[in-house]
This record gives structure tokens, sequence and C-alpha cells, in this order.
């Protein structure tokens, strides 16, 4: 089964009846599940979290874009996250069966279709990125709606990836990409120096020459008695969750300090945590069927 | 859903059509998926493996029985494995939102309809044992068909749980219980003494004054170039795979040897393998629900 997870952002967080409008387009959809909603007045936008089929997500998400064309226009919005649309961004994360590759080109599809149908421009980022250079989504959305809206006129490089060159007078522009589900990883230090959680933040971080695939901030929680690492592990395929703790517990220990605990935030996948599992009993050969649950799944589905 | 697995274990391994008879009358139920099935022609003996809802399952395997009932005669029966009935042995294995007594429930139902329908009368084991003490497999078949059919004319402890007194003619009798899954767990140890292996398995089986709930015992894998301590986990929630694993490489390492690495043979509950990476990780409030895959299977069955 090929489903992926998308993140549609919608520039309206304050009107109750539009953000429910919008989360029916997806919760009505047959085969689409809405797994999560959240809208934030202060930023003015609302997040919203759907699994399924890339026709029946794209679907709901061109009813979900008929409705921000409506009802949503940018010129007279306000709020504190950078948007540059509507529809702001939304990236594809392939789940099961799917591969990134599925994603980008799934991602694509509903570009063009969002072009075609409703004449809004979108840039495609991350893995969808066109073009020899990955675009990341602050590059694109630099300067807003009100500056990339400007920006298109003189600069080409800044300029849609489909439609445009000008960007929908309401509407803006979307950003629409795939990549791989994130882990939020964060690991608790037994210190009140929060110090020494950003010394070990700064080493981690793959921008400052830690690992690949991580991303780290120091976060002050010594209400709690303790100071946090706080990680955004992007691709646990690759860089998987036993190396990111064993690096941070390593350091810890090279300043005096030893961890308190560590939380998962939100959503893993299956296969990250069975990774954990096999590295700390040392199992060799361990297939994702032998777990009962997932055998079953797989029968029920083929029954289905 | 309250489903659990069962594992019947029928005295024919060699006629292929019979056991293919046998297999069908899972296979083509209804809500029961047959997940596995084995035939040894030296035991001759067939053990199946479906899992389904408590109705489904006790339908299937009353006409089983009945297949059974029909080919199988145990006055005629040859076989290495011991045997004392046509359909010998069959547990219930709690899974899903179902309980230990539930499973319980569900053996004393189909062991009641066995006699009501077949005239097979009935021993309950494991869980399921009714009584003060609790029964055991070797305890109750000891003696095999032969044996057993002339114990309960003189013996009243050694008579069935339900019907009887007197075994059926050809069929014998059963033997069904309610057990926990269990997980079997090999840990391989750098070292060619094969009596390094057979310590360790002493020390940390229950019956020697171990762990609780661990079986072991040493095996002879030197022609891999390591020895194997070989353990059934019998309850992974009160004495978990991790905490199995620990003990073995911690007196190992009193006596000198390291872990090569370790196998899970066959299927092992979710649950066991997140518990193992929440330990390694010092995971703090994680829930089975954060796991992606569960999250849907839970969320596509509600939409079914």
């Amino acid at each position: 089964m090929k489903r992926f997870e998308i993140v549609p952002n919608f520039s309206e967080g304050r009107r109750k009846e539009i953000i429910d409008e919008l989360c029916r387009c997806y919760s009505e959809m047959p085969g689409v599940i809405l797994l999560d909603h959240e809208s934030d007045e202060d930023h003015n936008r609302s997040v919203l979290t759907a699994v399924g089929e890339e026709q029946a997500l794209s679907d709901a998400t061109m009813a979900a874009c008929r409705i921000a064309m409506r009802e949503i226009d940018l010129n007279h919005h306000q709020g504190g996250h950078p948007r540059m649309g509507a529809m702001d961004v939304l990236p594809f994360l392939p789940l099961e069966d799917a591969t990134t590759e599925d994603a980008v080109a799934a991602a694509h599809r509903l570009g063009q279709r969002l072009w075609d149908e409703l004449k809004v421009p979108v840039y495609f980022y991350e893995e969808a990125s066109v073009g020899p250079a990955k675009k990341l989504l602050p590059q694109i959305r630099k300067g807003n709606f009100e500056g990339l809206r400007e920006a298109v006129k003189t600069q080409p490089e800044r300029r849609p990836d489909v439609g445009g060159p000008d960007l929908h007078e309401t509407f803006g522009a979307s950003v629409i990409g795939a990549r791989l589900p994130l882990v939020a990883f964060n690991v608790y230090l037994n210190t009140l120096d929060l110090d020494v959680a950003k010394q070990i933040a700064k080493t981690v971080r793959e921008s400052s020459g830690g690992m690949r695939n991580v991303r780290a901030i120091a976060i002050d929680t010594r209400a709690q008695g303790n100071v946090q690492v706080s990680m955004n592990l992007v691709d646990v395929e690759k860089t998987p969750i036993h190396r990111a703790y064993e690096f941070v517990e390593r350091e810890a220990h090279q300043l005096g300090v030893t961890v308190a605990s560590s939380e998962i935030v939100g959503l893993v996948p299956l296969s990250a945590m069975l990774a954990c599992a096999v590295r700390s009993l040392h199992l060799k050969g361990f297939q994702e069927e032998q777990v009962l649950e997932v055998r079953l799944m797989r029968e029920d589905r083929q029954q289905r």
C-alpha cells in the first residue's frame, strides 16, 4: 500500500468556521484520515496532518485550496508566522511501500494541478526541488507574500517552478515538496547549566559540523530541574535515534554530566523504534514481519 | 478488537490431503487468518497457527476436529512426538485487547463444545487449569494415549476436566489452555566452550533459581564458531527481553566471555520490542500510539 502523510499549512488560524471547512475537506474524503490539526491565532495559521493515497489526498487538497481561494486574501492577512500563500506549504512524506521518489512525483503532480485548476503558481522544495540545487523553504519564502510578489518581477531565479511568473493576486503562491518523516527527539541532562546543553547541541547538529540529518538546539527546562538538547532527526534511516542518543550521552559524559531521560514528541516510524531495540540487543537477522501486529496488519489488508 | 492466536496440534503429519483439509478449516473460515502450518513426518504431527476472534476460531477448530475424528485413529497412530489425542493440544493466546482471562474463558467454552458435540473429553492446562494447582502439558499427557486410557480407569486425579471419564476410543482426548505468547530468544556467545553456555543457561532459568518466566538451555552451535543460550521468555510483560539479555551479558562477562549477537525466532509482540527501545534510550512517557503505523492501523480499523 502506497500512502503518504501530508502536512498542509493554511494561512488561517482565527475564523473557526473556515478552519472547520478546511478540515472537513480531508476528514470527509473517502480514503483520507485526518490525523491531526492545530490552529494558532497569533500565527493566524492552521497545520493539518492527513494520511491517504495520492489521488484522495490531492482531491482533498484541491477542495481545501478552493475554500482558501474564496476566503483568504493575503493582502489583508496578519500573523506572526512567515507565509506567502493562502495554502502556504505542503510536504508529502512517504509511508508504507511509498518511496521518496513517489512522494516527489505526487508533489509535482499536485503542483501542476494547483496551477492548471486554480492558477496558483507553485514552488517545489526539499526532495521535490527542480533544477540543480535543493531549495529550502526559508529561501523560497524570503520576504513573505509582500516581498516575493515584487521579487518575481525583477529576479528570474525567484520565479515559481510551475505557473506565474506573477503570484496570484489574493492567494499568493504555494510551496509543495517531499521529505522523510522527521522525529522530534529530546534528551534531558542532569544539570542546571544551560551552557552544557548549548555546547552539546552545537556539537551534535549537522550545521556546525556534527552528525548528518540532525538539527539541535538547547532548551531551558531548568524549572523542571534539568536542561534539554532538543533535536529534529530528519532522516532516521541514515542517522538513527540511538546514534543521536549515544552521541549526546558521550558528549555529556565528557562534560561530567549524565543523561536524565529522553522523549519522542509526536509520531515516530516503527522501523526507527525497532532499530533501537535491534541495536540494544545486538539482534541479527530481525525482520519487521516478526512483529506479530505487523504480520496481522498485513494479513488483514490482504483479506480486505 | 479481541482476537486470539491459537496453536492447534493435530496427530497427522504424513497424509498431505488430510493436512490440507485441516488447514482449509482455518484458511477458508471468514475472520480467521492461518498464519503458519508445519508438518513433521517423523513426529507424524501438524502444528497450525491461526488468528481470529473466538467464535470463528472455535467454529474452525470444531470443523477440523470433525475431520480428525473421521481420519485419525490413535490406536494406529505412530510418531516420535508425545500425543494423547487426534487434536492433541490447543492453547489460546490473547492478542490486542484480549486478556488472559478472555483466553481462559475461550478455552473453557471450546472444551465444553468439544465434549458436547463430539464426545471428546478435554483437559485444561496452564492458565486455563481448573482446581487448585496449575496443570502442565507433560503431566497431563504422561503415558500418552495408551497409558492415559488405562490411568483414567483407576486414578481419579488423572480424569478429564470435561466429559469422560473414559477417553474417546479413536480420538483420545484433547488438552486446551491459555497462555501468553512466548518469545524464543537466543543469545550467541563468543566462545567454543559449551560449558559456559550451560552454566549461564542454568543461572538464568527460573527452574534452577534464575529469573522468573525464563526457560533456558545451552545449544551447541560450535560449528558456527560460537555457543548459544536458547531461551523461551514466557511472560515478556513481566520479564522483558532486554532484562534477559542484560542478565546473560553480565553472567558472560563474569566468565570472561562476550556476547556475539542475539536472535528472535518467530513472532514477537510489538510491546516487547518497544520496551527494549524505551529502555535503551531512557525514554519517558512513550506511548504505543506514537508509532505511526500503530496509529494508522487503529484509524484504519475505526474507518472500517
